[in-house]
Formats: structure tokens, sequence, C-alpha cells
């Protein structure tokens, strides 16, 4: 199933099921606890991210490639950042440079498969754990990289948390859809032009295999989300770098899942 | 005023204003919407952490002297990492040492001031600051040394992650009971042993600070927990080093706001 979230024209939100473009069919309840088709349709005025999620987990150098291109060293654990949900973003919402990165061009995107637990999931085998997802949809990492590196003493979360540095959606692909999550194409276009094309059978940790790391010891509350990790390609590691600016149009795809596209502004 | 959450013996949740140790008046409504005395005693069966926060941010080396003892330069910014809300702890709940940590002794207590924001925070200016404030509380930041340094290929969430590692309380105490939150000391207890005795004068991001400068470009949300760092004492930096093992007892104790206790257990 698809699942998107959206306002109406009267400002009310909604889960929905698409229809077509403007139109969806209302879903009552949450994915959470459980989504019941109402048969009533509605208008969609504005696509919102498809989940509020709890807590926002996020890996890093998860691509044999990007860790390659950034010169790190393979790790031998998922190296683990998170964001502040503040950061969560929706499809179409512009993704702005903060005043804080004034000190010249940083602001950097990263594609990622975006993952969504759906039940508590704490020391879980990594046979089990796919059975935890609720489903998948398209994330953009976006990163201050001055920020990141030398802005906060080596930690990457400031760098990572400003607002508007988590686009979400547009659906939530359900796990029954996407039985193999290492088996998808994923790509970013900048501006109409191919910045990232990779494919998540390059994940150093596949997903089955992160849930089962993060979860030793660890409770992933329902509403987790996890942003797998970004391929080569990114802005800060090309030649010349090529950083966002006001103006620019980020497009992040993932295979079945669909597009998540935001402008660049101030 | 003080605010405590508890279980009474009938399993139900309520806030509550302290009576006696094993009562309180029960406040309907939440510290974020608003409370209201309802006249009603309620038994405490057990302390909850006072909060349930959205989001939990966390300072490092925010104390002159801790900076020192770790060998770490004084940052110019915070140094911004976060823990999950499920590693959220109770008063007197027990402090777990993760199966993961079964490398050798790693885990570590932190005494902290934790801030709790009030109300939508971006962009504030630091003469506003503790307006945004609800009210402070103890927090004890627990942390897996060798998963925290080596772990996570330096990023300190994984070590700062496990379950249980967040205890927070007992009393959220609102901000007019403390105009000046440089003005307190902190101490923590290792089996009665003084571990750590520090003030918070000797932040090198004070309060107002840390709120200021977090804020920029980032929306602090209602319900955001911040704790401040810790100051010197901590159990890597003592020789010999000193490590939490099961049967051990910490407390965390912050002038005028109260004791925060927990146990250590496998």
């Amino acid at each position: 199933m698809r699942i998107l979230r959206f306002i109406t024209p009267q400002d009310e939100v909604h889960y929905g099921r698409p229809l077509d473009e403007h139109s969806a069919e209302i879903l009552d309840g949450d994915p959470l606890q459980g989504l019941t088709a109402s048969g009533r349709r509605a208008q969609i005025s504005r696509l919102l991210a498809p989940i509020v999620p709890c807590n926002i987990l996020c890996i890093g150098l998860n691509y044999r490639a990007h860790a390659e291109e950034t010169g790190a060293a393979l790790p031998e654990d998922p190296v683990l950042f998170m964001k502040p949900t503040s950061a969560l973003s929706d499809p179409g919402a512009p993704i702005r440079i903060p005043r804080s990165c004034s000190h010249g061009p940083e602001v950097d995107y990263e594609a990622e498969l975006a993952v969504v637990i759906g039940r508590a999931a704490r020391d879980i085998p990594q046979e089990q754990a796919l059975s935890y997802v609720l489903g998948y949809t398209c994330a953009n990492d976006v990163s201050a990289r001055r920020w990141q590196k030398h802005g906060g003493g080596g930690q990457w979360v400031r760098g990572k948390s400003f607002d508007s540095f988590c686009p979400l959606g547009p659906h939530l692909v359900t796990a029954e859809e996407i039985p193999d999550p290492q088996a998808l194409g994923l790509r970013c276009w900048l501006n109409g032009e191919l910045m990232q094309d990779g494919h998540t059978d390059d994940m150093i940790f596949p997903v089955a295999r992160l849930i089962h790391l993060l979860s030793r010891d660890t409770t992933l509350l329902p509403g987790t989300l996890i942003l797998t990790g970004t391929p080569p390609g990114v802005g800060f590691a090309r030649t010349p770098p090529r950083y966002l600016s006001p103006g620019d149009r980020v497009r992040v795809e993932i295979d079945v899942i669909g597009s998540l596209e935001n402008p660049v502004a101030e």
C-alpha cells in the first residue's frame, strides 16, 4: 500500500491513499495504529512528510563507493548520528540555506532510503528484522559540511539539524511492496542533472543488519525513522565541489517508491 | 512549582505536586499545555521521568574543568550530540549494563543539569532565552565509553543511546524558582562517595547562550530536553578509571532541584 499525508484546501490534515495527482481516499487512523479506508475522497492541497517520526536515526558512510569518495575507512559498526524531529520537512517544501551558513557555500544533498519502524524492536535477529519495518520512503539528509566537520567539535549532529534539513516522502510504501530493500536503485538530480546514481545492494550494512545492530540493547520505538546512508556523488566530494544555492531544485528518486523534490531557498 | 510524574498503585499515570514522600496532588493537563491543581490526592507507587521529551539534545565538554580532564581543547561552538527518546529512564530505575558492553567495563556516569524548553524557540537572542525554559531537572548522561569513542566511527550517539542511559528527575522545577541557572552546585555520588563536585558557573556556554546558539536557524520544539554537559570527575578520566558495575548506586544531586538516584544492574 502507498500512504501519503496531506493537507486539504480546508486545512484538514489526513492520511490517504493516492487516487490521482490531486486527490486521495482518506484513510482513518494512523500508520502505526492501523489505517482504515474511509471511502471518502479529498483534494490534496499540499503533501506532507508521510510520517511524523519519534526519532530520526541516521547512518553515515553506509555505501562502499561513498565511503571511498570521502576517503574514510569502511566502518566495522554503523556510524550513527541523529537529526532532531524539528528538521523534518515536506515534499516540495523549500530547503532553506541557514544564515549560520554564511561563511561560504556548504549545504549539500544526500539521497537516502528511509526506513520506518512499525513496532517496538529490541535485540532483533537479522533474519526477523524486516518484519519490524512498516515501510519505506525517500529522504534527503541535507548537510551543512562546515558545521558537520568543524562547527561541532567533530560531532555531525549540528550540521545535520537545521530546520528543513530532513525532507521526507512523497509516499510511505509499506513493506510488503518492497520484499527486498537491497534491490532498489536510488538517484539524486540537481536541476535535472544526475548527481548520485547508486543502488542499495552497495550498502555496507543492509537494512536487516542495521535493524539488528541498532536494536542491540536499544529499543527502536514505533515511528523511528532510519536514514540508511547515501551513495557516491554528493556535492562536497565532487571536483569542483557543488553546493546548494537558492533557486536550485533537488530530486531524490528511488525505484518503486517515487520522487521527492524540493526547491532551495534563502 | 515542583512537578513530578508518577504511577499510582492502580497503575494510573499522573502529573502531580509533591505533598510528602508518598503522595501528591494530581495536576490535570500536561506541563507543556498547562497544569491545573485538581484538589485530588493520590498515592505515589513509583516516580517516572517528569517529562517525556520530543528530542534529547546533549552538549559535550561544556565545563571548563571537564574539558581539561579529557584533554580536549575548549570548543568554540557547543559540541552537540543526541540521545534517542528510547533512552529515557525513571528515578530509581536501574541503569542496565548493555550486553554489547561485554568487552570490559566502559559504562560511565555524567551528572548534568537538564533544561526543558516550554515553547517553540527559534533564533532567540541570548537576553530572552531563559523565558523559553519551562523548568529544570537532574539528568545522568550515561555513556558507554568504548562505543562512544571507537564503536561509532567517532560519532558519540551510539555510546549514549542504550536503553536506560538517560535517567531523568525526580522533579521538574519550573523556571521561576531558578532565576539563575548558573548558580547551582551539582554533584555525583557513587555508592556514597563524591565523584563529581561542580558548579554551573563553570559552564563554557551558559544555559541562555546554549539556547541562543542551538536555536539559530533551528526550532527547539516544546518538550525539547537539553542536557547541558558534565563537570569533572567522570569515571573514565579518573586514575584508575572507575566504571559502573551491577550493584552500584549513582546519585545526581543539584542544588534547589533534588536528587536522582539509580541502581546499576546487569
